[in-house]
């Protein structure tokens, strides 16, 4: 299998059908793409919050793409292997006025510069008081052009994927991404070292990063109508390994509702289960979590199961 | 330390700081309760979905106590350390009529009645399938009286607790609520023997219980407006530790910005950082979990902090 990449370069700050394919290839294949951070080179190891003070956030998030998958049609399902991302050896966090959770408790911008330990997989948030974040680093951006004609911003997150900011798909993860377009046209960006569920200040511990991905086209998953994911094994223990469904909407209770929906449609499809079983397999092992709550309009919400209850499920359907 | 208990004819079906204590004990003393299950009787292993059609729904979710707790005054913390939870052999999960997260999408009531191996530790979901959910037995209703008089219904959380439905909190787990009235008047019921976070379609795999916790009152912790928790370690990994706050409201937004509120506060308090740095690290470390979204008019939202991130945290705040 032939290896291919993605220049720094080569990126755009909009999801848009008409932007050309900057690589065309065959499913299946990898990817490596050179991303810079999510600020596009405003902030850099030496910057203050003075940087932040007169900072563009419209060139903010952009993404490195697109890439034409050969085969890909409206209704297919983009299948994304995350194999490898590698940050760079600082990053940043920053409070940004009118963007977080809190915006409106918190005034002031503020400029955290971090200097990452990347073999040893954590970083100091406070070396004095010994207190250290594990490094688990991913792609906040992953996404395919919408099928609807025109430019949409990168910052919130769609059905069709963009800034899901979602912490669980580190390396060894699989998102599946619903096909609008010819040839898919799958872009990626916004490098994080770590973040929590829901990102809540706006910004996670930004960074440039290395990120490889296999990018496959799946037509046997008909269910895929927001972004779903496999989670990697995190240590040992076999049920922290999941199956996750997202609802992605400008109302947070409705991309709640939307994410147990659509794990009820993948019970049904990959296991066999009733609807009415499928709800209460999601009540009594299912887990609801916030992903991302900062990327307005869009929240996008997790419906996560344990692969341990889910027994054996065929191929065609992880 | 002598051992207390309270019998299941001992409950109420209200939060009203009128109800008088079914006992008194001091601070620091451990209490066994045995708790029907949350349909207070009227679901047993031989019910069919016609019960669940007859069924009267104002008698659900009985809490048993109030238990006083000597010393305990408004502005008090109480700790309450759960230290045994024992499910029955069997359990049901419903849908009722109007009741769960997709209420709208399920008319029909259905029920499911299980047999559960509390010795090996799991129930089948569907045996021929090989789909088994491991049980993680906690209750559901665990709250002290408001300070507010009047009779509050038991179907929804409060700040005081109550209905929180918050599957973290098994054997192991310390839960601490805010002290409204003398004594405290604590009470606990809703049995489950396994959930998801959310309890999405309204019910988990309900159970009776017997369930022994340590009441303990607690001066030190002023930031303890709403059910903030520890939780026990999971398996070996001390990052499955977490420290959690909770946001309670009848908005999920809001529900969620209180429970990034109260970690801000939490992490001043207890780590010295300051509230743009505590803002930061909730972002970076912190997950969003929705534990609850089905006890209407209120959900509860969690803000989780691994333990390992935290450093070294004086036992005055835990």
């Amino acid at each position: 299998m032939s290896i291919h990449s993605v220049k720094q370069s080569q990126c755009h700050l909009a999801w848009d059908n008409s932007i050309a394919p900057v690589l065309r290839i065959q499913s299946g294949e990898t990817v490596t793409f050179d991303c810079g951070d999510a600020s596009n080179g405003q902030i850099t190891p030496t910057s203050t919050v003075e940087t932040i003070k007169s900072i563009v956030f419209s060139q903010f998030d952009q993404v490195n793409g697109p890439v034409f998958v050969e085969g890909a049609v409206p209704g297919d399902t983009l299948q994304v292997d995350v194999l490898r991302v590698e940050p760079a050896s600082w990053g940043w966090t920053a409070l940004i006025s009118g963007f977080g959770l809190l915006a409106d408790e918190f005034n002031e911008p503020a400029l955290k510069i971090w200097e990452l330990d990347t073999k040893g997989g954590f970083a100091y948030f406070d070396a004095a008081k010994t207190m250290r974040i594990p490094l688990r680093p991913f792609a906040g951006e992953m996404g395919v052009a919408p099928g609807k004609a025109g430019a949409f911003s990168t910052i919130p997150p769609y059905a069709t994927g963009g800034n899901i900011d979602t912490k669980h798909l580190s390396a060894g993860s699989t998102l599946f991404l619903p096909v609008e377009v010819e040839g898919a046209l799958f872009s990626i960006g916004d490098g994080h070292a770590a973040q929590g569920d829901g990102e809540v200040c706006g910004t996670a511990i930004e960074t440039p990063m290395t990120v490889a991905v296999r990018l496959t086209v799946r037509k046997d998953r008909p269910y895929t109508k927001t972004p779903h994911f496999r989670t990697p094994k995190i240590g040992a223990a076999a049920d922290q390994e999941y199956y996750c469904t997202t609802g992605v909407d400008a109302d947070m209770r409705e991309a709640t509702r939307a994410a147990v929906r659509n794990m009820i449609a993948f019970l049904g499809a990959a296991r066999g289960l009733s609807r009415v079983d499928a709800y209460m397999l999601c009540s009594i092992a299912g887990d609801l979590r916030l992903h991302e709550v900062v990327d307005m309009p869009n929240y996008v919400v997790g419906m996560m199961i344990p692969k341990s209850v889910l027994g054996p499920v065929e191929n065609a359907h992880f």
